[in-house]
């Protein structure tokens, strides 16, 4: 049998643990992946366009286990009652090619950006960071107020949508959570929302080349978190701002990141750092108050392998987890056709075999 | 909600229509779907190799629907009590990436690898073909079979395994089917088994360039099924075999037959005939009594596509279907984080909305 975590059993699992536990534990289990990089085996993701939308599926391993994760992304679904994005995972054995979970990633897809963006932040933003301007106030944008608040100790929200109802649906949440010591102000412009922030977070829908953030809107020692940009063709950030001589960049995958993210933008060889290298050590996050930091985010299958994994010990640690009959149990499994038979017939097979 | 058939459904769906049926509207299925192949987008498998085994993804699109199925290959999990192929897949809708349908492939894959098998003898075996060797009596030997007798016509079945146990367990589960005026021989060699055989299917599980055929098992007008040879490095004819002068090559998709199949061992501009161009008439069948046709199938996503389209239509027509919560139904799409919360405090924010 195989664990099932559905969208009720997710949202049990958020609730017994807590929202912002829920990001802290998910945001150690993804820096734990990334501190043991060499590990995995990492794949480009499979993708499938239509002229509406993609399906794309995400597969990692680390030898011991596999995940993928099936993700599809149609912007004009909204428009119809239904998602842009939904998302489901798989997590298996190596050793045996035998699945054992199966969740929903549509929430979890949210929880997982939003705990790595606000890992990242941990080590690019300027430690006395507490004000974060919330640029795009969409579906992703209450996981992300509630990662800074619980992880990265963001006290001051400046939100900002070109859809004032969106702002109107964040505030209106997040003021329903009650996080301690949370100002929350609505602007009427990127730029007001930008000016003096410690945090800037960018995570807009539009799929082209935006210029949500421009260069004079970029103080010295800010961190930029680009959510929003994520596949070839949709930036937020003027390349002006990635050319900046005092600009660190960080990035989950190189390779991924020069085809999907802001520094698309970039010629090839232009300077990096890949989070692993911050996470380990291996090279500094923010080296000093002044420098601009940019966590250029695209979302990498690691991050749902790690995910996938504490959902199946979060799973098994709380009452109330479920299986379903994906793959079958059989007496003999070099008999695949016994097993086919629907359960009387096999006992009446099992009755002729005695008699 | 997503529509789910599990192990059990399986096994109901399939004791609902009857074996034969259920194996000839598959067929029918899937001839349906390689007859207009140029609608559909063919992506080589993504796979994930480890010493023991391998895992892999095989999407396919017709650009109206999306689907793919997960595939493990672990040979030694047998020695462990367990299945040496697990296989599941979803059925997706490319105009929104919903995806519809999550179903299990352990036993449909069998059952689609019978299908397509049975499928090209009808156009490739002789009209008069009615006796078939069966050379290798494993978990894939029952579905052959049962398909060759209900599609083919096949009434005398010659049986061949190196393990005498997998041949009693292939005997048992056929007698037990009691298929109309089947005669059913145990051979103790694969060329008493071959001998003046019309039709040869090959399903045999070793790992390796074997050489289960040899130049001279091989009768003119026979027709050979070759389903076991279907990854780099593991055949089951022998090469001479497949450059005999009157020799006649379909295989599912050339470029995937190529790196799979038996005609691995062949140059690559080698002369090969793909199945849609039969099954369209683009190109003959059997075109005389004495060629040598062989079937060098590999399994391709197309069938798993057509498999999981029919498995669909027969869950709507029989009752007892299931659904699970796999992607989320939002009361507003735009609200994630509203419907993350659990019903009770979803209920309790409306109660706060309204007073």
């Amino acid at each position: 049998m195989v664990s099932y975590i559905g969208t009720e059993r997710l949202r049990a699992l958020v609730a017994a643990r807590g929202p912002a536990h829920f990001l802290q534990a998910l945001a150690q289990e993804i820096a734990a992946d990334y501190r043991r990089w060499e590990a995995f085996e990492k794949t480009p993701r499979l993708a499938s366009h239509s002229p509406v939308g993609v399906i794309e599926l995400m597969p990692a391993s680390d030898g011991r286990l596999y995940s993928f994760k099936y993700v599809n992304g149609h912007p004009k679904n909204t428009a119809a009652g239904r998602l842009t994005v939904t998302a489901f995972g798989v997590l298996a054995e190596v050793a045996t090619g035998y699945p054992r979970l199966l969740a929903e990633m549509t929430f979890v897809t949210a929880l997982r950006t939003a705990a790595i963006s606000a890992l990242a932040a941990q080590h690019l933003a300027r430690a006395d960071a507490r004000s974060m301007a919330l640029i795009g106030n969409g579906a992703q944008s209450e996981f992300q107020a509630l990662a800074f608040h619980a992880l990265v100790g963001v006290r001051e929200l400046r939100l900002y949508d070109s859809d004032p109802r969106a702002t109107a649906k964040l505030r209106a949440n997040l003021e329903r959570l009650g996080l301690e010591g949370l100002v929350i102000r609505g602007c009427s412009s990127i730029e007001e929302a930008v000016r003096g922030a410690d945090i800037v977070t960018t995570v807009t829908a539009d799929k082209r080349n935006a210029l949500i953030l421009t260069p004079s809107m970029v103080e010295p020692g800010m961190h930029l978190n680009a959510v929003g940009g994520d596949c070839p063709g949709k930036t937020e950030l003027d390349k002006a701002i990635l050319m900046r001589p005092d600009v660190h960049i960080v990035v989950e995958f190189e390779p991924q990141a020069r085809i999907e993210g802001e520094i698309q933008q970039l010629p090839a060889g232009s300077p990096v750092t890949e989070l692993t290298e911050v996470l380990t050590g291996a090279r500094p996050g923010r080296t000093h108050a002044s420098e601009v930091t940019i966590f250029d985010s695209v979302g990498f299958a690691l991050n749902d392998f790690a995910s996938l994994r504490y959902l199946e010990r979060l799973d098994r640690e709380i009452a109330g987890g479920e299986v379903i009959d994906l793959i079958p149990t059989l007496e003999d499994p070099k008999d695949l056709w016994g097993g086919l038979l629907p359960a009387r017939a096999r006992v009446r097979g099992l009755e002729q075999a005695v008699a």
